[in-house]
């Protein structure tokens, strides 16, 4: 084990996660926990455990071992740092969860204005996410980035999604006009399956490079493989860090004692208040800039994996809780008044962290103006701060449920810790809503009705079904 | 009237609102409204049309005439142009409704990727909304815009928001230092109160350019005032085309009569489908990258409009329905599965576009892989707009209420429309919920804690507040 991949210390990845505000003591009998609300789910969670971690063993939840593919790193490394010297603009063709990840980590953990700032500046290629075929996004992007010092990186599983796959024929075509087909396997790389699919067999054919998107692991859980690493590795995230912090994650997530096991306590308390006490929102908000797009990719996460029509055993369950996103403090001038007077339908999880990469010293201004003095001497750091605390206190005098994730720091390691964490939170939950989290049925009809739109060979009967039905009404358009 | 500023034809603004698919023909019964449940309503819209009517004409509802005030346009354009002469970066300290609508129109009518063109390509100056205190994102920007060619545009209309005048503090300071005293009042413009407040008195005293507040419009319903106009004029955004296209909503949106009034029909269907369909959330999606921000716009005007604890008579009701944004193509692979499949609890009203302002064809290629060969000859266009025919026809289909909000053309007039039209939809909607949508108590208490905790004169009992109350008890946390 390279020296960069040792386990963690504690003190640079702990998160905490404080959820004494969602208990009775805090915000009352009507819309708090008891300790029995959780207790009374132990014998759940002692099947839930003993089931994943059989089902780990066997080799059947592969997302639980990605911290620990440190030989892979090296090659993935590697690849990155060769790619780095040869361009000025890496960018990932992906939707979904072959974006969200690298998304989520790249805005963390790279400067703010990373794309902006001038080379010598930033150090790494820029880093740019197509994950819609906006054609006027898709247009802009390509007047952007010269072909000749950019890297595409493909990103598609089964390499037949639509958008990512017709955002690729648009490239290659560029690419085959301006270069010449020749130099496509210079500025094309597939992340993809390891052995079948239409990448693959094309990957063979023309010479592209390739990574491997590792078999079992669906989208939403790639963030720690190469659909995650290779772009952030590129762009200059320290991804052996990042996999040390999710490996810590992985000794406390796997604690079989409830209690003691932070991924199972956040599962625990959102399941118990969306049943016990009608929380079907869950809104997750980070009070830092930088963990914004973290919501994101958790809201893809909760709501991929939980929103499901059916229970394992086939009853109709409609099981979720809605994600929304919130960022602090901005939010708070414009979500929080609804958390604090409306529907008491949500839970908040705040992101908080103990201390910043940067700060700023709000100067000594303006004396005879006593509504503006009292911030000077202070810091953006420990106003940011005073924020958070100040609006979980108040919302917790409302009577309204919310718990805090603290990172000490925003680092690769925490980062790395917090999305495994999660990660493992939102699988155990499948079996608290008796649902399977790991695929996602719902999303197949209106896939269809677009491949009947489009003409793909085999759905021309959901063109025909499309076009059936009630023609809508003119009373019920207005313009 | 000025010729730019005429009425604008119904061709290029007329927004449609399609709602067929939240009725019960669509649905079904169980999920879906009748006609009924809408003609039900018509007693408190005619009540409240008639209120709103008498409250502007009392000049009490300013903002229904902000799409008129051609006057101060001039004198704004012309601000905006000596500004666009002198500096590279326009950066707006400001929060909340000081900084959302700025946000989401520049999104929607300059180029994706504004701020990274060389300065021949966009123009116009970079504009940046430093919306949020962050230390992180706030050094960040202050490394990346050089205070010689830049200009901060203070918005506040109290001058205490504590977030926005930490910000001012803090760039004060910097201007003053690096280009002297005398230096500031060429490097800052507020938009203030018209009369009072800390910043009027400090533009009075040291020469500061302004611009007005309109008295009686609030944060939220301030994107046609100077708020938003001044900052979009900056950036290029055809200031005066948007207000034509506001005013071709007011149009529409002052009707009497509730079925051909496409904000009253707005705000009808979401509360019925509240009420009686338990819909407590509305995502709002729009089908285009540059609309992405529309929502989260929208989000705090329907939340913090809506989300209220108690009725205009003071009975404890708990109103509202929480704003979720969506992105489409992109989130049918994060957020679709969950709409298809999970709760019944809420209504996906779509923004859709019928026709982008670029297009992007897919070649013809891989002719023999029959899986991707039929996505070339099509453009993106098509795509993005089969994709989103394809969603609301498999959501209507799965008995799931949705209705698309329809777009000539991205256009500033069609993105006044549209934001004007929504406007009044909030302020209606108040009448329905009986609450009142033009204040924001909830946000105070918050406030005053991290007054307390910050040292302001006069809040030392909310610190004393805040440190009451029980200690966090450790078994709820863990990490």
């Amino acid at each position: 084990m390279a020296k960069s991949e040792k386990k963690a210390s504690p003190q640079d990845t702990m998160i905490e996660l404080d959820f004494n505000n969602v208990m009775t003591h805090a915000v009352g009998g009507e819309n708090g926990l008891k300790a029995d609300d959780i207790d009374e789910l132990k014998p759940i969670f002692t099947e839930a455990h003993k089931d994943l971690m059989n089902r780990r063993k066997d080799g059947n939840l592969p997302f639980y071992d990605l911290p620990f593919q440190t030989k892979d790193l090296r090659r993935l490394r590697r690849t990155a740092e060769d790619i780095r010297k040869r361009v000025e603009n890496f960018v990932v063709l992906g939707i979904g969860g072959s974006a969200l990840g690298t998304r989520a980590v790249f805005r963390a953990l790279r400067p703010l204005f990373h794309n902006m700032l001038p080379r010598a500046k930033r150090r790494f290629p820029r880093l740019f996410v197509a994950d819609n075929v906006d054609p006027e996004g898709m247009a802009s992007l390509l007047s952007l980035v010269d072909p000749r010092h950019t890297m595409f990186n493909v990103v598609s599983k089964s390499g037949t999604t639509a958008e990512t796959m017709s955002q690729f024929m648009v490239v290659y075509d560029q690419i085959r006009r301006s270069l010449g087909k020749s130099s496509l396997k210079d500025h094309v790389i597939f992340t993809t399956d390891p052995e079948k699919g239409i990448l693959r067999t094309m990957a063979e054919e023309m010479g592209f490079q390739t990574c491997d998107v590792p078999a079992g692991v669906g989208g939403r859980f790639s963030v720690f493989t190469p659909v995650g690493l290779l772009p952030l590795a590129v762009a200059g995230v320290n991804v052996a860090e990042m996999l040390r912090g999710a490996a810590a994650a992985e000794e406390s997530c796997t604690r079989a004692a409830l209690w003691n096991n932070p991924a199972y306590l956040f599962a625990a308390v959102n399941y118990a208040l969306r049943q016990k006490r009608g929380r079907n929102i869950l809104v997750m908000m980070p009070y830092a800039d930088s963990l914004s797009e973290v919501a994101d990719w958790f809201a893809q996460l909760w709501a991929e994996s939980l929103g499901k029509r059916l229970s394992t055993d086939g009853r109709v369950v409609m099981a979720g809780q809605t994600p929304v996103k919130a960022v602090g403090v901005t939010d708070q001038h414009s979500q929080v008044q609804l958390y604090m007077e409306g529907p008491q339908d949500k839970v908040v999880v705040f992101i908080a962290s103990s201390a910043y990469r940067a700060d700023v010293k709000i100067p000594h201004l303006f004396k005879d103006q006593k509504d503006l003095a009292y911030l000077g001497g202070h810091t953006m750091g420990e106003l940011i701060q005073a924020e958070q605390a100040a609006t979980a206190k108040a919302l917790t005098a409302a009577g309204r449920p919310n718990m805090t994730l603290r990172l000490p720091k925003i680092t690769p390691a925490s980062v790395g810790y917090l999305l495994y964490m999660l990660e493992v939170a939102t699988v155990v939950s499948g079996y608290l809503y008796d649902i399977d989290p790991l695929d996602q049925p719902g999303v197949e009809l209106g896939k269809r009705f677009t491949y009947g739109l489009m003409g793909r060979p085999g759905f021309a009967s959901f063109k025909a079904d499309f076009q059936k039905g009630a023609a809508p009404k003119k009373k019920f358009i207005v313009g």
